[in-house]
């Protein structure tokens, strides 16, 4: 196969995120952040209406590369791109009927709700089914012409399969965790089609030109310790030596289990370049236990950009203390910027973060 | 004052809680479930039919003793009662207006919106307007006569906030979390108004006769690590200095913060005799954090009552396994036990932790 990509990373014009990565040395602390690209932007409200709804606007490569790229236009420091789509696009390409309610987030028509739906479960022709997807990376990395990377991403196979059992998100689980007590043979099927599914995936947006990968674990934290492993980190781990062996070593790998702040240790074990953390975890504490190999992102709970300028500087400037020096930490939110963030909030972050930060390089 | 209840506490038929929670020797494991009393069992439905609205439940003594008592009389290998009530009844007596819609949890009339209305928040009589509560727990300890210890318990004064100032539960805490971190003078004047009104109500309900409390923080899970002490832990111990100041050092006390499996150690240096743990900590590994003084508490994930006998039993076994020996640990679910359980499912559980836990203790 060939990447795209691999012979041009020397030449961004900011390339402090894929550096930090690399764990090679940097003047500041790069940044960028979850759903960067997003409601909390008047620009973005405007493009969303006009694509229609929150599909249309993914799977469309113009609207798409718009959206991806107006914090970046509007945040000279960001540094990265992230590509503009939904976690839920593979269960979608599965069939399952991906759609969103106004207000109560994204459904399925036809969730995974017996063992005869669940044996029937297959892998998508991920070329075809998601090409949208990989149209719209091709699009932003012509657009970006090689501003900073670009991240591309997906859920991880448990992550997915809580959807595409429970139907729905922000539910209490007990569907997808009765099966996977009750019938972990049916569980471990979806997983293994998930697991297949999303490597795929990934291998499909690096050769459409993505710099770096994310695996959003978003519901492991849901797990029980004695679970975490076997059903969510382990799928996580295959993906990652998969894409490997398909000649993607290159290409940065990033986990990030929310609420799984417990389990760093094993999280340091699977081989990803970098860790995402969530704001409950002490950045210090995270970078004691997994060591110096791996890069840190994070961990500004997203709440505080609804406060002042005040209360940012000082909770960016906690967090770069804490963590005492800058190499091998990407700042981040703990989650995704809430769509009441007032846009300014945004600037006064991204200047102190990069104000603050350079003491902490030697570069 | 007198503790009605302190020179009865050796003649209890069953006090193998308490003495757990002494860290004395006993046979076995102890067990109780959070939500014990509740919608699982058909008893409880039938009496909440007769009842009327939940409130109406817990505000009649007959009726909140009734459910108290039904799971100790279908599984009388269940080693605690808990009072029957709700966390949410003191918002309630500060005038909040507290309510329940069908399918979606409590709502509150009057949240705390503004300035203004917290300005105007003050400490309720706790004695007379919360005395159904009271009256609750004598008549539930006449009826137990003895055979097991009572739990009184409250919401932390942070877990209240979050809900007096949200107006709900099931939110993502961003008006509370904005206040927090814009105006933490208004955040603070709540927490002590709360802090206040749960050791009054904690002492009214030792004083009516409970044989311990315990101090649920439901949401402190949801507060960033640099926060989660400062907000809602160092309150916590507060109340427990206050309690023990009242002359209440001789009732144990449980803490038990959701999702706070992060910060056992601080956890544990706030006098309590327990602390409760959800599904995602190891409990051998919380162990070694707390060191031996003080008593773990849990942590089934409710969600394994689900499934088959074979996992239940084996789910048991592998915690008290973990656990590596008996004394100083209380038997618990991680959560409240789902309305969607089998109670035969109970039952099998009860058999496993009482059959199996006998070789862990000595005596």
């Amino acid at each position: 196969m060939i990447n795209n990509n691999q012979t041009m990373t020397t030449e961004f014009q900011n390339d402090t995120f894929l550096r930090t990565l690399k764990q090679q040395p940097t003047a500041y602390t790069p940044v960028w952040m979850m759903r960067q690209a997003g409601r909390y932007l008047p620009e973005y409200r405007n493009t969303r209406k006009n694509a229609g709804s929150f599909l249309d606007l993914c799977k469309n490569a113009d609207f798409a590369t718009e959206v991806t790229l107006q914090p970046l236009d509007r945040y000279p420091k960001l540094d990265a791109a992230i590509l503009f789509s939904d976690i839920l696009t593979i269960p979608d390409a599965m069939g399952l009927g991906l759609y969103f309610v106004e207000g109560e987030g994204p459904k399925f028509e036809r969730p995974l709700k017996d063992e005869k739906a669940i044996q029937k479960l297959d892998i998508p022709n991920v070329e075809e089914k998601l090409d949208y997807v990989f149209g719209a990376v091709r699009s932003i990395k012509k657009a970006l012409n090689q501003r900073v990377p670009l991240i591309g991403f997906s859920g991880s196979p448990w992550t997915l399969a809580t959807y595409m059992v429970e139907g729905q998100g922000g539910t209490d689980f007990l569907s997808i965790k009765k099966m996977l007590y009750a019938r972990p043979d049916l569980i471990s099927h979806i997983l293994k089609i998930n697991t297949e599914t999303v490597t795929k995936y990934l291998a499909c947006q690096i050769e459409a030109g993505v710099d770096a990968v994310m695996i959003f674990d978003s519901w492991g934290g849901a797990l029980a310790h004695s679970e975490y492993e076997s059903h969510s980190l382990n799928y996580m781990q295959v993906i990652i030596s998969n894409l490997n062996l398909l000649g993607y070593e290159e290409i940065p790998k990033i986990i990030f289990t929310k609420g799984g702040g417990q389990w760093l240790n094993a999280q340091s074990k699977i081989g990803a370049n970098a860790i995402g953390l969530d704001w409950q975890t002490n950045i210090h504490h995270a970078r004691k236990i997994v060591g110096q190999d791996i890069t840190l992102q994070g961990n500004l709970d997203p709440a505080i950009l609804l406060s002042s300028p005040e209360a940012i500087e000082s909770a960016v400037k906690k967090i770069l203390d804490d963590y005492g020096y800058g190499e091998s930490h990407i700042f981040n939110l703990g989650h995704g910027i809430t769509q009441f963030t007032p846009p300014e909030n945004v600037q006064c972050m991204l200047d102190t973060i990069r104000s603050y930060s350079t003491q902490f390089h030697k570069s």
